[in-house]
This record gives structure tokens, C-alpha cells and sequence, in this order.
């Protein structure tokens, strides 16, 4: 049988796969798989080399669904190319299946989770330049909605992608015209997507996305390019079933009752071809070494120091024992300090300018392979990646962010600088962890745990220079916190992390000399918060608590501590309760009630 | 004295005053000033027309500063235009002054916070829609840097604006080059944001930004455009200055010492002109009358019927009383429910596609034109525009949002799919209200609270229906809750919303028949909590609380109802503490423990 005929069956395959699959759920999206059969067929069973074995074989193409919806058919192709079971396509959501409704790495072929849409271009990027890094020929594909492309975080990543001439990037885009709840804003105006990639450096290259040669000349053009190619797929949605085909309403609905049976009807017969038989085996890679330690050697500090200058110099001491470490950047690397690392370690830092959303999506991707990527950002424009940042948790993702110039002891830029929502956007996610130093040596400490935790991380930087507390090398464990100053005596329990330890220690200085001693903890660890030493610090203090901090009163410090203490204790919470404005660092912090005197009254109001 | 005379001596004080202005700050981004100040000069002096007596008025032209870090010169320009005193310039960044370091709407000419990069454009793509939907023949001016074109924002924009046709809408963009940290990714290649803004639809036209003859040319030609133009201005970064022009390493620093001499002794002295004189007064417009009331008819619901199309259907009765209230899609109206306001108020319906930073931006525009623009997508994605939110409340924008598909109880979609930090992303706004009702009358009286109140609203929908609890028209004020089961004898505190509150009430019952009574309340309001009625309703029911949530556990109800009762209560907290799956509704809900079983098992734990 010739490629075209195979292709042809398999194709057929899938598209019965999916409408049985979403018909037996009673949920999903079968419309937009039928429209992308010829294109996974050839995909899966004609271009893309895998180890059906493996799939962390660094041997292996990479593959990204970023139209995540349609979920279906690319769990029936590993079913087709023999990864899993035909027999388990029939669990498609059910709660026991790692065959979910969107892509999880639940099943492990898939890296990254998708669903979110206009996310996958980036990790495509991330997975794309990993490659290039570890000097692999592999390939990395990235399957795409025409609607996604309305995304803004596409072009960041098609920006990114040109810019880094990631070459061995193909994305192929499924223009079936239709989306959610009506038509694209293009339709099958596919020229305005050519001349859009085109603007943005990519090779465009259009095709019938339902013609098999077509399809297969354009993978095969697409490796030659020195550009990262897009191929836009004209297809139709619901594309083998007449009244499915291009009808506007069918976006995510099973078909019910009779209608199933017609559809089956239609397309005819399960073809009987074995499909495994036409996977591409690939020839054998081997995976590159890393040294990949994690106990640097820190720094002495003489003098009062920016966390995040602590965060940059970790960063560089990280990268030495550590190859695996990489450093993505949002053009403001000389203000995070991630610069110095992009001094140092050139080839393994790479630039998203102002794209914070590509930023993380790319440090995704690179961690599929192995990496581990620190981005770093002001701590306010971080939420710009916020729905990246949501969906790496569903992908079990090992990235570490860095949010620089948290709140207004920022000053006088103002609020838009000023990051006092960023704990509220990492404190919710499960398996997280959060740090907020409040000098250098406990800065560089924070970045050894969140390199040597596996998952998410998070690590919230000051802009002005703080003392120096901590001797250099002491330990900053996840869920860990220190009393800084204790007594038998203590009337209140201060629990300060960042900038306003340092307001808590004038607190503590102020109310010693009239004879009033307090004990003051420093919550490193956002999250997960140290419940245990909470407790038993604040009922030696009384139960008598300030939680003091520099962000808005939701979802940061204040909260977990009310939560470990629920019950327990009284609690005073000091936090930014309006919207702030440009001054002076110093007037800032006491304008909004976070400052030593505030902390003052709030004991006083204890007691 | 010619124009281009009268605009180049309007230039070279706006320098001079940048340059003062910063160099008295002690802080600021002086030579992204500079680069710009042929611009400025021609469009405050030349181009727009503005009644210096009222920021306000439907006769002005607008103008968004989206590069917000320009701000001394905007400051620079009111104060030549003679709406603020020249003497007031020096109070820049002062904690006492509307001049902040990046523009918001404490000085009253602002009416979008800017400082956060990319917005500018969806702000002014709002406030040119809000213009065509008012009939207004104004015109809006977006200023843009080089840098934030690398946003994928600016993108959803330019889409948008080309879509909806405005040709009200002209972008100047300051391609000084250098960005923060280096270079921007294209330099001067001009050449290469034409291809892009062309490609996206809108009219470019190249220009070198210091000249004023070009500016002006091209600001004429851009009013016989079909289309929306951008202006593309090759700039030099620091112009004026030999030893800051074109230099890496000088954004965001003020001159120092004898630099500031230096720099001004280059430039000349102030020249000698009233610029006053050359502001466009602009001919009377009458303001558009808007029906603006809130109190509309309300439905009977006779069966189990879903929060969002409860919501749905209190914005069509809205919309028929307020002319004021529009909708803006992220394509899942039929979702959303949206579709059914589109559907009867086409011209007052906004599709921004699958572009979810496009529509918040958008509805900060169209706020700033007085419409109340309600914006909905499922709350998982809201992420995707989290700095965009986060910015309205700088903006004190009157912006109403809606976020559909809350939580577990979405089912077999998948995580991707399920809102579960939605909460975090607003709770911490500071006069950001908050609501997630339970069912569809309660839905519906939510939306008119909300839509009363003045500043942002969120309100929180589920996907499945649900009994109806409430009489229609029952109100549910800010900062409210309703007891729904209540006796003498409570043993426990049930604090619910949304969807587990019918959880809740199965657990009561169950309860019921073991002879054991709880009390439930309806936290419909989660912010701002209703805390006089929890303090009071815990103690009556024993202080033992329960607190169950469709939602990650920070950020969100535990955490609001933890603050409350601090000190007072021993809670236990039911919400979404691990990755949640695919799976059916109320699997869900058991298996991630926030069902009427878990309620129970709490229960018994605290007594």
C-alpha cells in the first residue's frame, strides 16, 4: 500500500476514534479533531520520529497539541501508534483515566499541559531551543487553532521563535474556520495568516489540510527552511461527516442518539491497517550529561544589599555547578540582576523582551527537556503570565520565577510598579512554593531551595538594599521561618518577611527601651507557611499576632498565617489597604500602615 | 512665527522641563523624554483639539500615553498647555503631587493608569469603539514605545482595531531603539513594523520623528485613512543630548550633577514662547444621553437553572434600562451566556475573539467614555488578563467582569478548563467587589448590585444548574450574606458559596435526621466579607466554622472568612488542595473534598 493510502486509513481510524470516544463520554470536541485527521495522520504516522517506549528519549520529535480540546484524537493516535490500549480510548474522562478532556501529563507522552489557548507556541520555543542548547537535530511540532492565533501570547512566541532562528520549530495551523461560538475574525482568509507570520520572520507555507501530499510536501519543505515554518492547514471543521461540515454550533458537543451512528455510517467502515506498523523509529540520540548540583557557594556581604542583587548573584554561583540552569529574561534583566548570569553564562540565557507570557511559556518548554529555567520579572508584570503560570502547575512544570521590586518600598515609580498581588498569584497553586527574603545571604539560600525543590517555585526580591541578617550558607528550607528575636517575656509574636522585618526590628528596638520585649519571626516561606512554629511562637507571645506585609491583604502572608492560626490566636494584619502612589519609599511604607510605627500601635493594641 | 517654528521651540522646552523635572526627582526616564518631544509638541500643539477646562468634555480628542515611563513629559505638556503650573513640575514623584512617576488618574487629564507595557493600545481601541457607539467624531492618539510592541497585547490590539474598523484610532509609535535592558529586538529596522501593523490590518506610515514637517503630515494623513494608522517614528533615544543620544545604559536614570548643566547648556536656553496659545480648541459637542438606570424587571425561575445564565439574563433586562452597559466577548458567549445581550443589543456587542487582554483593555477604554462595559470569559482564563485588572483598579476604571465555569463542578473538561485562582486574581484589588451566588435569582440581583456599585465587580458563575434558593428580586447587597438554615441549637457554622452551598444543605439535612442542627450562610459577597454577620453567627453556632469552597485555598473564601474571624473560631478549611482531573461533577467535588460528605466529617471533627 502507498504512504498516501496508508495515511488515508489511518486518518479514517482517528476520525472513528474520535466520534466513538466523545459519543461514549458524552462530552468533548469531535468536530475539531475530524477537521485535523489528515494532518495527525501524517504527523504521527508519517514525518515524526519516537521511541514508542520512551517518551523522555531525547531520540524522539517532540510534539505540542496546543488545541488542547482536541484531546481526542491525539490519544487516539498513541493509541493508533500503540502507546496505549485501543481498548482504553472508551475511559476518554472518566475519572480513573489519564485520558482527560484536555492534555495532562497524566499521560506521559504529553509534557505540557494544554487547554489554555495560544499557549502552546511558546512552549514550543522553550522545547525548540532546549534542543538547539543540548546541540540535538530533533524537531519539535506544534499543532495549532486557527482561533488560538487571536491570541496575543502567538505572536510573542512567533517573535521569539524568528528572533532565536529556531529552525527546527514547525508549527501547523488548523484553519477550520470555526470556533467556539462562531466564526474566526479570518475565516478561511488564509493569505491574512501567511502575511501575518510572514511579518512576524516565520516561513508560511499554505496547503489543503486534507490533502495528504500536500500535507506531507509541506513537513518535508519545512525541514529546510532556516526559518521556523508554519503550515496553514485550510480544512473543515467536522470535516467527513455532511452535517457536521462547517456548520457554525458544534463546537464541543458529542454526537447523541441516532446521529452517531449516521456519522459512523458516512465515513464507512473501520479500515483495517495496522498503524503501528508506520510509526518512524528513530535512530538513537544520546541524552546530553549535565552537572547538575545545586549547593553553590555563597557570597560574604559586608554591606546592606538588595535581595535581588542576592537573587543575581546566586544565580551565577547556581549556573557553575549546574548546567541544567538557564535564565530567561523580560528585558529587564539590569534590574532583576538576572544580567549577570547573562554575562556569565551566555549561551544558556535567553532574551523574551517585554513578553512575559512567552517568557514563562518558554521556560516550560525548556523544562520539558530537562531544564531548569529561572525567569525573572518585576514582580507586577509577572501576572501578565499569570494564565501561563496557572496551566505549568497542570503541566508539573520545574520552572522557578523571580519577581524583583516587590511593593511600595519600591517608591516613587508608583503603583504600576509595584508588585503587591504576585504572592496571590503563586500562593494558590498546589505543590508551589513561595519565598520572600529579606537580605542577601537568606536571598541566595531561598534560590538553593527553589532550585533544589522539584516543581514550581516562586522568590519575591526587594529593590532597596537591605542589611545584612543572616550568616552566609545558613539554610532556608521549604516551609521553614526564624524567630529572630525571642524572650521569655514576649508580648506579641511579629510575623514579618521581606522589607518589613527590618520595620518589625525598630519596632522591636523602640519598644525594648520602654521596656516591652516582642518576638519577631521571619517568614521566608510564604508557602508553604511554617504551621507549626506559627502556633507554638504565638502562644508563647500570647496569642497576641501582627502579621505585617508588603502587598495587598489577600492571598500573601496575612492569610496564611490567619489560616495556620485560625482559632488560635488574635491577629492584627497590616497590609496595603488602598490604592498606593509615587513617594518616597520610606513615607510609603508608614502612609500605608506597614511601617515600625504601625507595628507599634498594633502591639500596643494587643496588650 | 511659522508652526514648525512655534512646535520646535514647544519641543525644546518640553526637553528642558524633562530633563529639570528629573534631575529634581532624583529619579525618572529622562531620555525616553527626549525622544519624543517633536511628538509630544506636535500633538499637543499642533494635532488634537482639547478644552484645557475639561478633561471631561465630548469635544476632546483623547490620548493614551501607553509608554507610561514617558510621564514627566506628559506632565511637561499639561503644564504648557496651561492646565497645570509650570511651578508644579518639580513636585514630580512627590508624595503630595498627581504627578506620579507613571501616569494615573490622580492627575484628572489621566484617565488610564499606564506603566505597565502593552495596555495602551486595547485602552485606546476602547475609547475609539466608545466614540463610534456615541456617534462622536473625536479622534484617539496612543503613544506607544518600540519595546512594548514585543507584547502579545499590543497584537490582540491592533487585531482588534483593524476589525471593528477604527479609523478614530492612530498610533504614534517612538522607535527610539533601546529598551530597558539593550536593544529592542528590531532596532531601527522600520521596515519590519510596517510589515507587522500592515499585516494586522492598519495603515502605516514611516517617519522620522524629528521632523516636524513629517509629524505633521503624516497626523493629517492619518485622518484620510479607512483604516486605523500607526505612525512609526524613527527616534533617537535622548535627542539633544550628545552624551545620552542613542547610549545603552541610560533608561530610567536622571542626569546627576554637572550632567544636568552639561545636558542643558547643549540644549539652549528656555525659549521664550506662550504655548498656550497653540492648544486646538476644540468646537461644542453634545455628551451622549444615556438611560442609566439599574434596577431592572427580574425573572421567575420555576426549575434548577445555572448561575451564568442567570447572569446572562440580568444583562439583557440591564442592558434594556441602561443604555450605558455594553458586552465584550472573548468568543465563549454561548458559554458565558453572553450571547444573549449580543443578541439583542448587537451595536452594543464587542467581539474581541479569543483575546482575553484585548477585552479587558478594551472595557477599561470604553469605561473611560462613561459606557459600563460588562466582560466575560470562563474565570479560569481571566488569568490571561490578569495585569490588565490589576492595572483598572490604578485606573479606578468602572469595569464589570464575569468569569464562568468556576471550579471542580465543571466535570469532564479538565483542569485547564476549571476557574480555581479566580478569586485570588480580584480579591486583593483594593475596592474590588466580589460575588459568587448560588443560583439564578441571586445571579441576577448580583449583577445589579454590581453594576450599581461604582468601580470594578466580579462576579463568579457555575457551569451546572442549580436549584433555585432565592425569591426573585431578593437583593444581595455589597458586603452582604444570607442565612439560609438557622436554629437555636447550631453546632457548627457552615460558611459556603456557589455551588457548594447545595452541598451544604445536603450535609444539613443528613445532619437533620442524625438530630444534629447547623447553620449555613450564603457568603454570596466574598469581598468585601460580610464579617459583622460571621463574627456573630459563628458565636451563636459555638464558634466551630466550616468553610467549603469550589476553589484552590488561598485567596479565596477561607481565606476572607480566616481574616474575619481571627482569634475567634476554630475553622476547618474544605477547598481544592491538590491537581484536580477530568472527571464527573459530583465525583469531583467527593474526591477533592468539598462535598456534603466532607462537610459532615468536618462537622463531627469540631464537636
Amino acid at each position: 500500500m502507498d504512504k498516501k493510502e496508508v495515511l488515508k486509513k489511518i486518518a479514517k481510524r482517528l476520525r472513528i476514534h474520535s466520534l466513538n470516544m466523545t459519543y461514549t463520554a458524552g462530552s468533548g470536541h469531535p468536530t475539531t479533531c475530524l477537521s485535523m485527521a489528515e494532518l495527525a495522520a501524517c504527523l504521527f504516522f508519517g514525518e515524526m520520529r519516537y521511541n514508542i517506549h520512551d517518551p523522555f528519549d531525547w531520540a524522539n520529535d517532540e510534539f505540542v497539541l496546543s488545541k488542547g480540546h482536541a484531546a481526542p484524537i491525539l490519544w487516539a493516535c498513541y493509541a493508533e501508534a500503540g502507546i496505549i490500549s485501543l481498548e482504553s480510548l472508551k475511559d476518554l474522562r472518566n475519572i480513573s483515566s489519564p485520558l482527560e478532556g484536555h492534555p495532562t501529563p497524566r499521560m506521559n507522552w504529553v509534557k505540557s499541559a494544554t487547554g489554555s489557548l495560544g499557549q502552546g507556541l511558546s512552549i514550543g520555543v522553550g522545547i525548540a531551543a532546549a534542543m538547539k542548547l543540548a546541540k540535538s537535530n530533533r524537531r519539535v511540532y506544534v499543532f495549532m487553532g486557527d482561533g488560538e492565533c487571536a491570541e496575543g501570547s502567538t505572536w510573542e512566541a512567533s517573535n521569539s521563535a524568528a528572533e532565536l532562528g529556531l529552525n527546527n520549530l514547525c508549527a501547523v495551523v488548523d484553519i477550520n474556520r470555526l470556533s467556539q461560538s462562531g466564526p474566526t475574525m479570518h475565516g478561511h482568509d488564509i493569505n491574512t495568516y501567511t502575511r501575518k507570520f510572514k511579518a512576524f520572520g516565520w516561513e508560511p507555507i499554505e496547503i489543503d489540510g486534507h490533502n495528504i501530499d500536500q500535507i506531507l510536501q509541506a513537513l518535508q519543505k519545512a525541514k529546510q527552511s532556516e526559518k521556523p515554518v508554519v503550515i496553514l492547514a485550510r480544512t473543515i471543521k467536522g470535516k467527513g461527516v455532511s452535517f457536521l461540515e462547517d456548520k457554525n454550533g458544534w463546537h464541543g458537543k458529542p454526537l447523541k442518539g441516532d446521529d452517531v451512528d449516521k456519522a459512523l455510517k458516512e465515513i464507512g467502515p473501520m479500515p483495517d491497517i495496522d498503524a503501528k506498523k508506520y510509526v518512524n523509529k528513530p535512530d538513537k540520540v544520546a541524552p546530553p550529561q549535565f552537572k547538575k548540583r545545586f549547593d553553590f557557594e555563597k557570597l560574604n556581604y559586608g554591606k546592606d544589599t538588595a535581595t535581588r542583587r542576592g537573587y543575581g548573584n546566586a544565580l551565577v554561583s547556581l549556573g557553575r555547578v549546574n548546567d541544567a540552569v538557564v535564565s530567561i529574561d523580560g528585558d529587564v534583566k539590569n534590574s532583576t540582576y538576572a544580567e549577570d548570569f547573562f554575562d556569565t553564562f551566555p549561551e544558556r540565557s535567553f532574551q523574551s523582551y517585554i513578553a512575559e507570557q512567552n517568557m514563562v511559556g518558554m521556560g516550560i518548554g525548556m523544562a520539558v527537556k530537562g531544564y531548569i529555567p529561572f525567569m525573572a520579572t518585576f514582580s507586577a508584570f509577572l501576572g501578565r503570565a499569570h494564565d501561563q503560570i496557572r496551566m505549568a502547575a497542570y503541566s508539573m512544570s520545574n520552572i522557578k520565577m523571580a519577581g524583583s521590586h516587590a511593593g511600595v518600598s519600591i517608591g516613587e515609580d508608583g503603583p504600576s510598579q509595584m508588585g503587591l498581588e504576585d504572592l496571590a498569584i503563586f500562593t494558590p497553586i498546589p505543590g508551589c512554593v513561595v519565598f520572600y527574603p529579606c537580605d542577601a545571604p537568606s536571598a541566595e539560600s531561598c534560590v538553593e531551595t527553589m532550585a533544589q525543590h522539584d516543581g514550581m517555585a516562586y522568590i519575591r526580591t526587594t529593590r532597596p538594599a537591605t542589611p545584612v541578617l543572616y550568616k552566609k550558607g545558613e539554610k532556608f528550607p521549604v516551609g521553614g521561618s526564624k524567630v529572630i528575636k525571642k524572650s521569655s517575656q514576649d508580648k506579641a509574636l511579629i510575623v514579618a518577611a521581606g522589607i518589613t522585618v527590618f520595620e518589625a526590628l525598630k519596632a522591636y528596638e523602640e519598644l525594648k527601651s520602654r521596656g516591652i520585649s516582642i518576638r519577631i519571626m521571619d517568614a521566608f516561606c510564604i508557602k508553604p507557611v511554617d504551621r507549626v512554629s506559627l502556633i507554638k511562637n504565638a502562644e508563647e507571645a500570647g496569642n497576641k499576632v501582627v502579621v505585617v506585609e508588603d502587598h495587598y491583604p489577600s492571598g500573601g502572608l496575612g492569610c496564611a498565617v490567619s489560616q495556620a492560626l485560625a482559632g488560635k490566636a488574635d491577629i492584627i494584619h497590616l497590609a496595603i489597604k488602598s490604592l498606593p502612589r509615587s513617594g518616597k519609599p520610606e513615607e510609603l511604607l508608614d502612609k500605608y500602615g506597614i511601617s515600625a510605627k504601625h507595628i507599634l500601635k498594633a502591639v500596643e493594641k494587643l496588650n
